[in-house]
């Protein structure tokens, strides 16, 4: 049997009514949606039917947008997941949830319950929290300070990953006869007596059918790479060009390898919001359209919070004011870089950089047909530049149901994206190895 | 048209494979369902089958059993009732979660989305933490005391139904044309600064269809009663006798009178851990064989733990020794009392304590027949002890399907039980008003 292509890498990432800041006026959609499950659960269904690898939910735990044109509101992510889960049989469940503002107990708790209740379906994009709105929903008097959150998540996931650990697979063994419930030899208390966090454990849950979920992140700054190249089984990254993308690839795999882990295991996905006509112009079209329905207000609110710079004060047909070094920037820092970038590699008045930016938040917006999609997909995929890609369509469910019905039979027909599922598990579409138990041949008691 | 009779309510209180400790060994169960969503799917279409208000999960954050012989591990409560949400229709989802060691913000979040998921069907059961295990897992150096708890928890649910409230039910108005997304005069901070908590808000999620889930109450302390007549609208109670239950309800039904509330909104559900047999003496053989089946190291692990004393060094056939007084306890402090009280009145041993026990861990187990467990129950509910039943099956599913083929029939005979669901939320099986929004009409602004 021939060894098959190398497989790309889809997951269907859906945020409210489309990712596009003016998704909810498009004629299309129907805002008030966003907190109706049937509405998700024809989402999941048109995602597995396409064979997608997962569904990923981003997540904040303020609102920090303009609610009067738009908010990034709506159902929780291990909520929503959940009840995915249960409605669907193949596709991944993947969530964003933070380490800052969450204790490492619960998290490991919920993600092994949606890990079982998928039955090995589940992953977790780890984000450190970038805003200061975020601090004043938890009682903080301020945001941590960059480095500190990574700091912290590194405890975190320590904690987390040891936590998952604390039931061996089989230490569960219901000896009705016996009245032996547990091999009490196989769980084991994780007493983390550390930095920020003392933790006994073990979890109140058994070893889920990952092992752990799979763990993606959303960081690209030094901080960021470097927390995924030593924990990160996939990336979720924003990259603008093909060169950026490539040296990303390359920096990013190299670090992984030089901690002595495998390239292949850590997959790097970048977004696309992709927006699809029949023609080329009629996507052009299609794309200026959605752009014409954006509010000024709402996206100079994101820009100046993205920027740390109030721009309401600026002509928005004029050029971008003199912006803050990354060093002063306590947010998404790679995200400001490359919004920056764009903003003088391009020399994009106010307007044009929001426009720019309305599609994806500063991932990569594309408009033209399917096959000229297909093409842009296959080149970044082949020309190591990506593993796959977060699939963010401009407006829902249509702009998802485009890219089902159109991009990847295409893909398909290239050889590039499976037609059936041959796996049952998120680490199985993935390729990823299920991680050893810790403590599994240690022999180490409780 | 005449007035119905009044309606008893009844929950499906659901746990592992079953309320009775030893349940995990009968040959009816199958442990390792215990984290299968396919075996809760299933049991909660037999209770929404027998048309039960609601299913009810407890909680706790930590393994405190002996997990050798047993232990209540499993499915954390927000995902598995997501999960159930999406396969159900009807039927109420209460979840059991902490005020301890939670932060108001996600806790307002994670219901809402639940009771959005389910359409207006979500419960909250406010608990206050009573283990020192579980502050071990939470970076605590010792249990909050008691009374620090409920101040805890009494601030935490002015938060939590201040987020609730942070949008009014129609803050979202999706004007296309205007571009208008939510009205922000509709939209609100709720800036608490109180003694534990500083909370900005708004919440990141509209308000629910029930404004808030059902707030059910736990605790039967003397600070437990206060803060459920204040707040609670339904009361999980262990009562093992008729008289107690009736001073228990009449208390605290005055209570609420006291605080300028309608008794009626707020309900009253002992938990009943019902043994059925066609025969009288079937029923107790099983209970006896259900008894016999405990292992007594994991039933003196249980009660040493309630009653803060060790009790592996006393014999099993003997007296309990000296207790120490209820003010000693910083745990479950009406659960101490009840136990203490049960063993004095029967004069019993430590073996036959924990027997009495193992059924519903203080909740009164009777074993009969179908007719007279609805004889139980009716006189209950007919002077003055309850207004529905909390039902904890003693084995998984078995014990769910007998109490629905059974028991529920025999109560609808008698006019005591609904035989068609008439309302969509869980409100409305309960028959509990919806909560005003308290920004509505007050005209603040954000």
């Amino acid at each position: 049997m021939s060894k098959p292509n190398r497989q790309m890498n889809l997951n269907a990432f859906l945020m409210n009514v489309g990712h596009h800041e003016a998704a909810w006026r498009h004629p299309h959609t129907e805002p008030q949606n966003i907190t109706d499950i049937h509405y998700f659960k024809k989402l999941a269904q048109i995602a597995e039917a396409a064979k997608f690898d997962s569904l990923f939910l981003a997540d904040g735990l303020a609102v920090s947008q303009n609610i009067k044109h738009g908010a990034y509101i709506g159902l929780e992510p291990f909520t929503l997941l959940s009840a995915l889960a249960a409605v669907t049989e193949h596709i991944g469940l993947i969530g964003t949830v933070s380490t800052t503002y969450n204790e490492p107990f619960h998290l490991a708790r919920k993600f092994a319950s949606l890990d079982h209740i998928s039955k090995g379906r589940a992953g977790w994009n780890i984000v450190t929290s970038g805003s200061e709105y975020e601090a004043r929903n938890f009682s903080k008097n301020g945001h941590l300070e960059h480095s500190k959150r990574y700091e912290r998540a590194r405890e975190f996931l320590e904690v987390v990953t040891g936590l998952w650990d604390s039931w061996e697979d089989d230490a569960i063994v219901s000896d009705k006869q016996a009245g032996i419930f547990a091999d009490d030899t196989k769980v084991r208390e994780l007493n983390h007596a550390g930095e920020t966090f003392h933790v006994q454990g073990p979890l109140n849950i058994s070893r889920s059918p990952q092992g752990y979920p799979v763990l993606v992140q959303a960081g690209s700054s030094e901080d960021g790479r470097e927390f995924a190249a030593r924990h990160a089984e996939a990336i979720f990254t924003a990259q603008q060009t093909l060169e950026e993308a490539q040296q990303f690839y390359a920096d990013v795999k190299s670090r992984a390898a030089r901690y002595g882990r495998n390239p292949d295991q850590l997959k790097i996905l970048p977004g696309i919001c992709a927006v699809l006509g029949a023609t080329e112009s009629e996507a052009k079209e299609k794309e200026a359209y959605l752009n014409e329905l954006t509010v000024p207000a709402y996206g100079l609110n994101q820009l100046s919070n993205m920027l740390k710079i109030d721009l309401f004060q600026y002509p928005l047909d004029g050029p971008l004011p003199a912006l803050p070094g990354v060093n002063e920037i306590n947010g998404n820092k790679s995200r400001y870089q490359l919004v920056a970038d764009l903003a003088q590699r391009e020399n994009l008045t106010i307007r044009q950089l929001i426009h720019r930016l309305a599609g994806g938040r500063g991932h990569r917006t594309f408009a033209g047909t399917a096959v000229q999609v297909a093409d842009q997909l296959e080149e970044w995929f082949q020309t190591g530049a990506s593993d796959g890609f977060n699939v963010m369509p401009p407006y829902l469910p249509g702009g998802l149901e485009e890219f089902a019905e159109q991009v990847v039979p295409e893909l398909q027909r290239r050889g590039l994206f499976r037609t059936e599922y041959d796996s049952a598990t998120l680490r199985g579409h993935f390729g990823l190895d299920r991680p050893a138990n810790r403590y599994a041949s240690a022999g180490v008691s409780l």
